[in-house]
């Protein structure tokens, strides 16, 4: 007879995972990035000389560096941190992590409890608002202009919270290439956005996770750098850069933060191999990597835009992103895009509706588009497609490919 | 001005860490392993045939597998488990983790809240202990004796709580090569263990950390093995095999169970690069490469043994473990271990107080001395400077090297 572990499970336990049944036909959903930008004979190499070097070090947990994580790394990351994001930090005020989405479970462990208050950007990262729900925590919504969050708002809430007595426990942004608007939240704000954040008392939580991925290949200071005080924790990733398939993230804080949330990660440390590897490659060919990166991205930008024109034309609204590598696309009235997204999963088309990604009332309009791991071709096969079925279900768009339906 | 945190943090906060000072230069503690053992070659040729093959799939979240893990590794785990554990399993039922620190975490999540009751070994990994502790869990413990877990104390513990209206959450049992006593719980405990269990209607959570190291390489089927209901929870690792610092441990148990640890799992899967590499590695080497490990291990061990011997004499006591990295002495009375191995850390020797690892009244007057890590050498020094060192403090051994002091 089977064992019932039902009558022994919590309350809150979430509902079970469904068996995974592969990637879909059309993939525009979850960060992957271009498998063919992966630099694997450098990484081949790299990974080689460090387990040549240092190969008998995964005898010790750690190897030799301690619980936060490989020391070159941390070391590399210190002059990346300074040259990308303009702060000054030391390898001893850095904790590796597996991917950033580690990052984030801790520095939410380290602050939240049930019941606690969080400023949140209004639409954003699906992961942060499943995590913070699961998690019982309040989120107040601070809506998005085409430069980010809008600093009036969130003075307006900041001085509500305040006048309920609610002191919330951070402000969490995504200000460079924001997921999923691909916004860059311009210097002047990020001075105010610390400006109010001081005045009341609430720390900043800052995810770089897409920063590096810039058409520009520049970009404002991060928060953290613009901030002498240690409210800012700032976290970041190789995930969109290298790949995630790695799970190398950081968490970057002051020393009375960090050393906490070291005490709070209890894995014995993240995976090395990884870490020796990136420590390896990244002085001497992450810039260029990078740059070629963004590169191949933009083109892939330009060809779902060019096949969102083609088939959607005018029906949808959306503005070219700076960045990262989705596209952020609101559809015209009368189209639900959970729908949407539930008959175009079942057809073979994955992609966001909204609803997971934005508070916003019309949230429902909204869809996130990835593009950064089909081939152009597949991207313009899957845009056709989504047009064809979102045009089966709600009549939009009447035109598709220049031809009337 | 410094930003100030404290007031953010709930309650239950763990104090900060440390900063990480680097190994101390006995180092008899940590599950670190021998780092000669470590077979970098081999793992050289593995990773970069497997990047070669496979590489640009880093692109995506947890390469082409899904959030289990790396598929090829699952497959090779299917195997290992029949042969080692003569678990009958499929990769659908088994969950890669980072280290079997992780699969643990996941575990405790899944089925504990505060004021929970578990029952667990009563001289046991701390790790177990402080986890536990930290979520508020009431431990209930089962003495053991030279052949593990006391069967008729285990009944009176269950009927003892079924008496009092209590259904614990689990037994949890590290059956093969325990830790930190070494001892293998034999056959008919184990039955005797699933009959209680099943009659109480409480799981069992497995932890077979340790159990490929047996100097006879042989070893009893896995709890899960004797059991067809899937009332097991079977964790392992190849920390103590290939290396610690690689953190691949699993989870193996029926879908019911794993596919809520899967839902639990909000890190986007473990890092790949070391899957890639122990799928490629291990179907050709993992078999030799233990028994290589195990012939390593027991010189070690001997080699830890002639030293106690010698420096210690009489005034200890302690059982040669048949398996595992580690030797668990008992101190004569008058000393106390925490005090012995705050004085000894203090002077280069580090060593497990018994307190960290035992609930036992007397548990003050153990210590668990790792052998894998440090060469022979280092462990003669460091067993004869403990020795002095305990001397010195508590005024025994009196007699240590053949020498009366």
């Amino acid at each position: 007879m089977t064992f019932d572990f039902s009558p022994l499970l919590p309350e809150s336990t979430p509902a079970p995972a469904k068996r995974w049944s592969g990637f879909p036909e059309f993939n525009f959903i979850g960060g992957h990035i271009d498998n063919a930008t992966v630099p694997v004979d450098d990484l081949r190499a790299a990974v080689d000389r460090a387990l040549a070097r240092e190969g008998a070090d995964i005898a010790t947990y750690s190897l030799r560096s301690g619980p936060q994580g490989y020391r070159p790394l941390r070391e590399y990351l210190v002059q990346k941190l300074k040259r990308y994001s303009g702060i000054d930090t030391t390898a001893d005020d850095i904790l590796l992590t597996s991917g950033s989405l580690q990052a984030m479970d801790l520095v939410n462990k380290l602050l939240l409890e049930r019941g606690d208050t969080v400023i949140v950007e209004e639409t954003n990262y699906g992961g942060t608002f499943s995590k913070l729900r699961a998690m019982g925590v309040d989120m107040v919504p601070v809506p998005l202009d085409a430069e980010g969050m809008r600093m009036d708002a969130l003075e307006t809430v900041l001085n509500d919270l305040a006048a309920k007595g609610i002191r919330p426990k951070y402000i969490f942004t995504i200000a460079t290439v924001h997921n999923p608007t691909g916004t860059i939240l311009p210097l002047d704000r990020r001075h105010r956005m610390l400006e109010l954040a001081k005045q009341h008392g609430v720390p900043i939580f800052e995810d770089e996770c897409y920063s590096d991925l810039v058409w520009a290949n520049e970009r404002p200071p991060a928060l953290r750098a613009l901030d002498d005080s240690g409210m800012v924790i700032h976290i970041g990733t190789f995930s969109k850069t290298v790949g995630p398939a790695l799970r190398v993230g950081y968490i970057n804080a002051d020393w009375p933060v960090l050393g906490r949330l070291i005490a709070l990660k209890t894995d014995a440390g993240s995976p090395a191999l990884e870490q020796m590897m990136l420590a390896e490659y990244c002085p001497d060919h992450f810039d260029d990597h990078v740059r070629r990166c963004n590169a191949v991205l933009e083109g892939k930008l330009d060809a779902m835009i060019d096949a969102v024109d083609e088939c959607f034309g005018t029906t949808v609204e959306f503005a070219k992103p700076p960045g990262g590598i989705f596209l952020w696309l609101k559809l015209p009235e009368g189209v639900t895009t959970p729908q949407l997204a539930a008959v175009a999963g079942a057809k073979g088309v994955a992609v966001n509706p909204g609803p997971d990604w934005s508070l916003e009332g019309d949230a429902d309009r909204w869809i996130r588009l990835c593009f950064a791991n089909p081939p152009i071709e597949t991207i313009r096969k899957g845009v056709a497609r989504l047009a064809e079925i979102c045009r089966e279900e709600f009549g939009v768009p009447e035109i598709s490919g220049n031809i009337r339906r």
